[in-house]
């Protein structure tokens, strides 16, 4: 199962907002329809953002083959359908700088973002599963945050895919998944591909993972990034802070997971990144019914950032950087 | 408006599982209608539930009047209608302690608590009230968790009676209300309390709070309690924990306001309480709707324990604890 892919000349998706209850195939044949379900999260997860936004430019790259004014507008709409991921931007800026060799060589470069995020995801797993191993011991139980599997990549998944390789190897006891208001991608999505994997899991309440935490009933957090800056603060779903604080109280590991295309050595510290406010309508809805007064406003923050003291370690498809004992970022720079 | 009380001869609540769409009264006049009722939380909040248990035994002294096992039977049942709150307990205990003087005296006892409830109210909103100004100075902005308004007691409230307090006396900017998954108090409730009182507010979701800590959006968290231990541990709803770990690393005070019924002297701390899990359906379905596979499971906290060092002050209706300047609860005991 692929979450997004290049079908006969357009961008096919799973549209994650249907999930758990209906697996839907979108088909999307225009710039428009692919950024509308960008920012409709119908295609969801940094990496998975990121590949949308290469596949994206291959759509325009034919849309627009006559109209360079309005291809470059088309370029632009896409880099920026959302704010916070930087793997987006970059993932359009790289298969943009393709589009003088003409739509074959974009969709060629797209592609090719494409299979490296599968290969990514898989050396992922397999570091997290070794840095988990050792720092937890036999059969951990984990704590997850927002949804960072297969859904959100193309195949496998980043935080995710270390607890299907835990899984793979029997040495994993259990997940809770955290359900991660306002759009329950943990109830939704890693409750479905958790079940889906045979993992035992219980979902929770957000409120309730750092309590969950100092009654002992979690081992370690992992989680994904939507940015993780230079100094090593973490940019994620929002929640990914709150659970950061009751790991270190609890005394156990915080370990995020991302590819290295998360990785943001431009970007210095949290302070430095734009948090995308997405609206009073997600948090005082729920599933289409009103959960709050109906002239209710709310604060909706989409995402947090937690301090990179917080962090245990961060593993990348390349490396693992153990900040827990003074280890930064800086020094590597991605191929 | 009087959430809970007495009238012609049976117990009359507000309906809080129909709010904010809804405000309709239940008459509960047999002890099985109140103990469903407060188990569901039609009626809810410390308080609230304490005068219920007071009001529930003044029922069951009518109904089985003639059947003494009958009698001892249905007070046990409205004792242990809710395992966490001391409050329904010691309420119990306190009315049934009337029992051998018959129907009316029970009943008089009863209608003591609810009065006591109502000026306990009036008191925490003041001793709140300058508490939250003498820390925070001019106008501050607070965050709340839960429903702790009129909706938790009779009139009033005890946290949020600090802010009506303070609203009245012009010296509250505004209200970040955390929504409090599973069953949305904070979004349902407190969203139309205060709505209805004209305060500013915002909602937010759980997993914001300690982020909007950090980025300098609120003042003071101020919440309630439904037991607080001798050590001054506070047990509340499943998501006040998170929040005092974000108030601590932000460097703000954690007021947690609840009436002298709330202190259990003999309780010695928030380990020795047993934590009601209420059970999967809260989590993995919302409004009625699904929000996770079929099958999923849930670990459900209805509380969670923040230790005592984490609380800069327990304010009740006889008296501020300073518990961040090393005062304790135990030298005083309430009359």
């Amino acid at each position: 199962m692929r979450t997004i892919d290049w079908v006969d000349g357009a961008v096919e998706i799973i549209d994650q907002t249907a999930l758990p209850d209906t697996t839907r195939i979108l088909r999307l044949s225009t710039v428009e329809e692919l950024v509308a379900a960008v920012r409709r999260l119908a295609v969801r997860g940094a990496p998975a953002i990121g590949v949308a936004g290469g596949l994206g430019v291959a759509l325009a790259a034919r849309q627009f083959a006559d109209d360079p004014d309005g291809l470059a507008d088309a370029v632009e709409l896409i880099r920026t359908a959302r704010p916070t991921a930087v793997n987006l931007a970059r993932c359009v800026r790289r298969v943009a700088g393709r589009l003088p060799d003409g739509p074959e060589a974009v969709l060629a470069e797209a592609l090719r973002i494409r299979d490296e995020e599968i290969a990514s995801a898989e050396r992922m797993g397999r570091l997290g599963a070794d840095l988990i191993a050792s720092l937890c011991g036999e059969r951990p139980r984990l704590l997850t945050h927002c949804n960072t599997g297969a859904l959100a990549t193309v195949t496998g998944g980043t935080a995710l895919a270390v607890a299907f390789e835990l899984h793979r190897r029997r040495a994993l006891a259990g997940m809770v998944a955290s359900e991660t208001r306002p759009l329950l991608q943990g109830a939704r999505l890693t409750a479905w591909e958790l079940g889906r994997a045979g993992i035992p899991y219980r979902v929770a309440v957000d409120g309730a993972g750092p309590f969950l935490m100092a009654r002992g009933e979690v081992d370690a957090v992992i989680l994904g990034a939507d940015r993780i800056c230079a100094n090593g603060d973490v940019v994620n779903k929002v929640g990914t802070y709150a659970h950061a604080l009751g790991a270190r109280a609890a005394g156990i590991p915080f370990v995020v997971v991302a590819p290295e295309s998360t990785v943001d050595l431009d970007t210095p510290s949290g302070d430095a990144v734009e948090i995308e406010d997405r609206g009073a309508a997600e948090v005082t809805s729920l599933l289409g019914a009103a959960c709050a007064p109906g002239d209710a406003d709310a604060v909706n923050p989409a995402f947090d950032v937690t301090p990179h003291s917080l962090v245990t370690a961060i593993v990348t498809d390349q490396r693992v950087v153990r900040l827990d004992r003074g280890e930064g970022l800086g020094a590597y720079r991605p191929a």
